[in-house]
């Protein structure tokens, strides 16, 4: 295979691909929830995780590639398929490589033709055959051929195109490979699928795992069932691989995303949308047409009024911009969120775009045992904003521990800091959504949260949780409660 | 007084403005909840509401006026008395005008002193005095001297300086008037005095009424004793007059600020935090020296990492540009929002950015009766985001209309569309927040609203409240519930 020594890329990559386990390829810097500050290493370069990668149509580049650089795209992804299939750009591809062809000196991922798969029905190529070819034109990322399972197909089809999918795989893998492959997680909606897939795939060395089939979920707003699949995959492929939500391309869902632990994202929206004259923001999608200002700094927005860019000739390339400008601004903040500990307070935020987020967010906060395990132990503070702050990691770390606390004689319990404790052995505070804690710890983390001056219901029913188990724990003393706060069955004066 | 009818200002103006009443200043062209799109117009033109008002100061121009124009502000403010106090620049503004002498051929408003009142306990200017040297320079919009009591004050000091302040206003108000009139309300953090601070003010024909006082609050995150101040103001004051809310400029208060009604905002905060070396966001406020990237999109941050600009000579006007435009931003969001009727929605975003937001949210929710006198009546949709989602002015108002619903017979509550309806004489369908309504009106608004797979507590309670306001208006009638959420009280099969 001399044609992979050729062109730019150093020889010595091609060397060690085959042999470098996944931790070289991947290194985690930072975590925050289940998401992390990654860098990923490929023949062309290295990049940082989360990541967004904007597609780009080899025929026709509506931004062109050498923009996208300029304007913070690290890395891109495009489609084997597509060359593959036209010959004049196969030819080139072949000739003198995928990054010449599309201009694009960066890392570039290529698709497999597995997404016209799930739309056409079938594809004219061999699943070996496309990979050899995403291999032959330097491709950094390489897929192979999957079975892309819609959701909600019955559990037959989709275990029977996921064992398709494993074996496609298998056979990849077993490939002498220049590049990062790529391992697609499918098994529709079907979460123990998903898992057992992931955990199947999880030693046969990828570099990188996509959860695959998700695009319909995600054009539904079924955030909710998204949140399912994704975290079952996660849960079988455990937490130092690389995940890419194949798809994933609208800066709302980036966050949540992320929390849950996916490191790369691609974005066809951004073009898509802008060629059905939609805004992007953070908060959903706007129609130009209907809105009145541009409520945007990106350069597009500063340098036009909404009336200026619905006429502008450049109207979709424009759009487009603007679509990826607060795409890739939206990964920024999610990052600096990671490295500062505050990815979960951006997502009370971002979860409130729309209900059907708020149902991805709760059922994301049905998962926070397993968030609690992923979570870094120490940040600085943390917020309360809402009922699904009491799912936050640090409240279900405190419910597991409380019952450390050895307590004897006469208990006082109370958010007054100004109460009597005469007569008291023990004195502990009270904040939900964490109950009683020892006072000494009050201005360290997490005990030193920011809550709002009345406690919602969640947080007063963690905090009572806590206190029955602390009670338990401690069935020889004797407690008493004196709280401002009205909960139930902890009246002043004791039990 | 001759110097007035010079310069550029128009001499009909001049001749109209003491006459004008201020409807014909102040147009409001649309609503959502207390906010509004106004236009208000000055002697050196017209402007769009909510607006925001870079503070500019007269000795040192961090960013030149005219680049301020082209960042997008359409009107500034700056401090008259610091123009007074310097010889040079009174001179220089009495000769050739305020507009000349800053640079900035827009609306300007002025302060009056009344900020380094607050701050030095005196001033060494009379009020008339300083109000016709406001008049003489050619401001826009000039404030009187009145005294800015500071919160938390004896209700006693906080009366002696509102009849202070009142009577300085009343003298003012007298004066024949080449431009605005503001007309401030004190009344510390006393709502009651707001109140009747703002409602004697009402009907003394001033062109804007500023709500004073209240940086301590906002510095302090006090934001739900801002709430408690602002909207006692405004229901002294009525509808239709414009708003300046004070001193506020941090682009993370906008959306709150505006919903309670505020049409004016300065910002000294952009310059002020960009000397501390502090990057705005709509979340709150970071240290740049601590930050990892910029997760933003405006000229400054596209064209700098955040290391670049840590290390740039002009690192103090760029993060006050960043600063800026993010505040520019904010307000162009805010009003997309009004326009959109997504006000709320904006809201619930907004205020998971801090705990003390959400205490302010919290006090606005309970203003929610006040809000629903002047929020507009029909809208495309509405998301539930929240528990305070069920606060919001179209529960109130179905809540108020329940009762209108006639019913005689067997009537049918269900929230399952495929319930036999066979022996009913009367079928509703059922949706938290709002509880039973006719089925025929499930498409339009507000039953059309979006709301999450599982209603939360406070939707619930809203909707079991409304069940009982129907039961009572139709005592005759016989209720089934066929509910799948669980509806404490309303379980299958009747009450």
């Amino acid at each position: 295979m001399l044609i992979l020594l050729s062109s730019s890329v150093p020889t010595y990559l091609f060397l060690i691909g085959a042999m470098l386990p996944m931790p070289d390829r991947f290194e985690i810097l930072h975590k925050d929830l289940a998401a992390r500050i990654g860098r990923l290493s490929t023949p062309h370069g290295t990049i940082e995780t989360p990541g967004l990668m904007p597609v780009v149509n080899p025929h026709l580049h509506l931004i062109p590639p050498k923009e996208l650089k300029e304007m913070g795209a690290d890395i891109i992804i495009t489609n084997s398929y597509i060359i593959h299939e036209d010959a004049e750009l196969k030819a080139q591809a072949l000739e003198k490589g995928l990054h010449d062809l599309i201009g694009y000196q960066g890392p570039i991922m290529t698709d497999s033709g597995a997404f016209q798969l799930s739309v056409y029905g079938s594809v004219e190529v061999l699943p070996l055959e496309i990979l050899e070819f995403q291999f032959a034109i330097h491709s950094d990322i390489c897929v192979p051929l999957d079975i892309p399972t819609p959701p909600d197909v019955s559990r037959e089809r989709a275990q029977s195109e996921l064992q398709e999918t494993e074996e496609r795989l298998v056979e990849a893998a077993a490939q002498e490979r220049p590049a990062l492959l790529a391992g697609p997680i499918q098994g529709s909606t079907y979460p123990d699928l998903r898992k057992k897939a992931a955990a199947f795939l999880k030693d046969k060395n990828f570099d990188v795992y996509p959860v695959g089939g998700v695009v319909p979920l995600m054009e539904s707003y079924r955030f909710s069932d998204l949140v399912s699949v994704v975290t079952a995959a996660k849960k079988g492929l455990g937490s130092g691989a690389p995940v890419h939500l194949f798809g994933a391309g609208h800066p709302m869902v980036f966050a949540l995303a992320a929390a849950m632990g996916c490191d790369l994202f691609d974005s066809a929206a951004y073009a898509l949308f802008a060629r059905q004259g939609r805004y992007l923001t953070v908060q959903g999608t706007g129609k130009l047409d209907e809105m009145n200002y541009l409520p945007c700094s990106c350069p597009v927005c500063q340098s036009h009024t909404q009336k200026e860019l619905m006429n502008s000739p450049e109207k979709i390339k424009l759009l487009a911009k603007h679509n990826l400008y607060v795409s890739l601004q939206e990964m920024k903040l999610v990052k600096q969120c990671i490295w500062e500990g505050s990815l979960w307070e951006l997502l009370e935020s971002r979860c409130r775009s729309h209900p059907r987020m708020l149902d991805g967010y709760m059922r994301l906060c049905a998962e926070s045992e397993w968030l609690e395990g992923l979570d870094t132990a120490s940040k600085s503070t943390m917020f309360y904003l809402s009922p699904q702050s009491a799912s936050r990691p640090e409240t279900v770390r405190y419910s597991r521990r409380i019952d450390r606390i050895c307590l004897e004689g006469n208990v006082l319990i109370t958010d007054d800091h100004d109460a009597n404790e005469t007569g008291f052995d023990h004195v502990l505070h009270f904040k939900p959504p964490f109950g009683p804690y020892p006072p000494e710890l009050a201005e360290t983390y997490p005990f030193n949260a920011e809550v709002p001056a009345e406690p919602d219901e969640a947080a007063l029913k963690a905090a009572a949780e806590n206190i029955k188990r602390l009670m338990k724990a401690n069935p020889k003393a004797s407690f008493s409660f004196r709280l401002k706060c009205r909960l139930e069955g902890f009246d002043e004066g004791g039990r």
